[in-house]
């Protein structure tokens, strides 16, 4: 192999950040991380355009600042044979047939932005759809999301005739970053396939955006090499090789070559602020219920990949510390509680919560539902809601592996990833004693970015396939966490417990009431008299 | 009216209060509180012998002791007409024939002490007669409390026969201190009815207890005069007159004439730790269902009148406060609290709970049922928690009001008292928008005692009847609060969200299995290998 190195950047909601791998000792030798300039957009554009709730833009040029920043300070002056990318989705933006985005073009229109892919404002196209139906609906269990690029397109076109007619392109921001590194448009199956709903054969659904498909392009299957970075951009960056830039990955699917993950039966589990679940398979199988969604070589080449996932996770434990207990020291904070919390046998705290603090997102694809929490008493402690909070994460994940395994698809080994999985050992205890089943967390830094890596090894050829590539730069050990039988056995009361409570339709009628007794935020401004 | 004055004194949980009264212009001139040498054995002996789970004792003579301080401190010296006394109930004592209290004789033996009301350890013995049913749990609701005098009994009997054969006597701590007062004894018929489901011309209930009947005695009418101050207490407190002293009263219901209730149809609702209602009527009629219990003459003579509460109440938000959040100035801790949750329109904080934290007393008798909280999103803050708390508290108040009115008892005046309905004008505001009536809160301090002052003007006939001891002696003015109309409508439909969790039988299934997970709290000390 010629000696060299590998990029892999990992383009998350505040920021982006760069991993450099040496090609031949597996090693990462230099990481950056760069924040988006104007961040998220949710309250108003830049030039002070107010923005109505629900709203959530970016700006497509902070992406390229990042770029240029990472690029250059990980890249300058090296032989770089691959870069990959990761992304955020769906992150769908308008743009000229160059690539310009309309953003530049139209500053003071927030259509002409990128809507990041919490932007919510687009529910009621996605409803409208939904309502229609179709055949396209099925490998998604039935139901478009509001997130995803179809319902973005469907209320651009919509509120913004205008803005659309300009916009020769509907683009993916990861998709469009690369079409910047290469100077040609090289789409991504995996974007295509989770977020636009493309079917190999038989391409995008037809006839429900005006307009629409012409505006996409065929996506390159998952480790396809889109083009070599570009005269401008090495300029830019200093960067020397061949350079060759594979198709953009979805950021939650990026991480699994780097996780180990390369064969059928494998679930990974990334564990962040919300939970993303992606399951491999080599058969193809009906849907299993409440699972949202499957697709074929959008996650790697010749794999069937299921989507699921919990709306809430970290955020939930967020969420008691700094916005119930109004924590400021969130390190120390997580420090006493799981100290604290690792001190209760199971079902001593008498809790129970449902994890549906943001919506539960499977099996039931419900936002509107929330969160609960029973079992208080005068003696019951915030380590106690602590832990009641912990276990309802594990019963959450639970409910998606029994998905899995009753829909017939096999979960034969469990990966769990990001920041939870390797800072809270008593979640991953509790998982596995929850799950009843053995667990591994991978060590790798970084791993999101080290399998974009991945991703432009494979599109270099520095590798013949992914399981090479995992093989070579991927995670060489891993912590394992195996169930203890009688904690198991508790939980599996509690976990019966649990399923009643999500499956209680009184329950949720009372959360469906009280989500619509204040149906729009904007009301909040002007009180009823 | 010859001048001199009345003396009232209400001994609470942890100490005992009393005010001097002056019986001509009414006006309270002198109070004095002293607290239990003992407080509440619930570990523990004097002696150090150790206390299971669920026991709470007190020692007789830390009454006496009180009484002594607090009579000096007020009486010595004055013309004291009468003496009235309001006390917890049922906190029964053996003692023999003398009065001598068997803890005394014993000071090493549990059952010798007296049983405070929050004694628990009962419950197997409630639970036991329960089961063989009977005729005279009709007026009870079909049910005994482990907290009444009769599975006290039974517990002392079965656990500890040789002290109950010396226990020549089984009476009420109040009983037992008019007792000490007068050198006779005159037992209240409040306790007997209430507190040991006696009924006029029937008598005790029989044969469940061995031996029971004849450790009991006779019971006098509400109001009775029970005989004077003996010669021993005039010379330990220098008190002079007539001091006639009135038979003593449960400590919740003698608060009625101070707050200005004397009539049918007036409901009278103790807010503290916990809540307690007292609805006055006129005519038999059968229990409504929910309802605790009815009895005649144990409050008012000639009135029925029923009892509800529920049983966690200002001991809720103290647990928010200092058990969850951990405040240590809980004053200032609450009145933040308040004026955050003021600016909260209804229906704003999208939660909901059930106010069970100490189990639901009313409608369902249920001491094992749980709390709950339903609505949490990651935006939710610990003010909407509290704002949930403080209209869970008034939606459970407004199904007792509910209850009385589907079983055909007129609630036509509500009169709250107690410090939570002085210090929380919001909870009283939301109590008005939660029931959609007028309430009052009358303005009188120490009314507890000043109750207890009317009962012993009664005794002594300083005045003809109750309904002129509450014109001289009660509150001479009152809060209003009165409904605000939308904020009515919004709760109306919360309510019926509150009513559908209540009444949801998969909650209150899991709520049990939840609270069964450690069935015994002394588990906790040999955890599981």
């Amino acid at each position: 192999m010629t000696p060299g190195f590998l990029i892999g950047l990992d383009y998350g909601t505040q920021s982006a950040r760069g991993v450099l791998v040496d090609a031949e000792s597996g090693a990462v030798v230099a990481s950056h991380t760069h924040a988006y300039r104007h961040g998220t957009l949710s309250a108003a554009l830049p030039d002070g355009t107010p923005l109505a709730p629900g709203w959530a833009l970016q700006c497509a040029t902070d992406y390229t600042e990042a770029a240029e920043a990472i690029l250059g300070r990980l890249g300058r002056g090296r032989q770089v044979h691959g870069i990959g990318l990761g992304f955020t989705a769906s992150s769908p933006l308008p743009a000229r047939a160059d690539g310009t985005p309309l953003s530049t073009l139209h500053p003071g229109a927030p259509h002409a932005y990128v809507k990041l892919w919490k932007h919510q404002a687009a529910q009621p196209w996605a409803e409208r759809i939904n309502a229609r139906g179709g055949e396209f609906l099925r490998p998604v269990g039935g139901k478009l999301s509001a997130e995803w690029l179809i319902a973005k397109a469907a209320q651009m076109a919509d509120e913004s005739p205008a803005l659309w007619q300009q916009a020769e392109r509907f683009i993916e921001g990861g998709d469009w970053l690369v079409r910047q590194f290469t100077g040609e448009e090289a789409r991504s199956l995996g974007f295509a396939a989770y977020k636009a709903q493309y079917l190999p054969g038989r391409g995008y659904p037809q006839g429900l955006v005006e307009g629409l498909e012409e505006r996409l392009g065929p996506p390159l299957p998952i480790g396809s090499r889109a083009g070599r970075l570009n005269a401008d951009w090495r300029a830019r960056t200093g960067i020397e090789g061949e350079a060759a830039v594979a198709v953009a990955v979805i950021d939650s699917h990026v991480v699994m070559p780097a996780a180990g993950a390369t064969s059928a039966g494998t679930l990974v589990g990334a564990l962040g602020t919300s939970a993303a679940f992606m399951l491999l398979d080599d058969v193809e199988r009906p849907l299993p219920s409440g699972i949202e969604g499957v697709a074929r070589d959008g996650v790697l080449p010749g794999f069937w990949c299921y989507e699921a996932g919990q709306a809430g996770f970290g955020d939930m434990l967020e969420w008691q510390l700094r916005g119930l207990l109004q924590h400021t020291d969130l390190d120390r904070g997580f420090a006493h509680f799981n100290a604290q919390a690792a001190e209760l046998r199971p079902g001593q705290n008498h809790l129970l919560a449902l994890d549906w603090w943001n919506g539960c997102r499977v099996p039931l694809g419900d936002a509107s539902l929330s969160g609960l929490l029973v079992g208080m008493n005068l003696q019951t402690t915030a380590v106690d809601v602590y832990r009641a909070l912990l276990e309802a994460l594990c019963f959450g994940t639970r409910r998606i592996v029994d998905c899995f395994t009753a829909g017939g698809a096999p979960v034969e080994r469990i990966l769990l990833t990001s920041g939870l999985s390797r800072n809270n050992p008593l979640l991953m205890q509790l998982m596995a004693d929850v799950l009843g089943r053995r667990l591994q967390v991978p060590l790798i830094d970084h791993a999101t970015a080290v399998g974009a890596a991945i991703h432009g090894a494979v599109a270099a050829g520095v590798v013949r396939d992914f399981a090479e590539g995992a093989q070579r730069y991927g995670a060489k050990s891993f912590v394992d966490y195996r169930p203890d039988p009688e904690a198991h056995a508790v939980y599996e009361g509690l976990y019966r417990q649990y399923v009643g409570l999500a499956d209680n339709a009184g329950l949720r009628r009372a959360m469906h009431a009280l989500d619509s007794f204040v149906p729009n935020p904007s009301s909040f401004e002007s009180p009823p008299k």
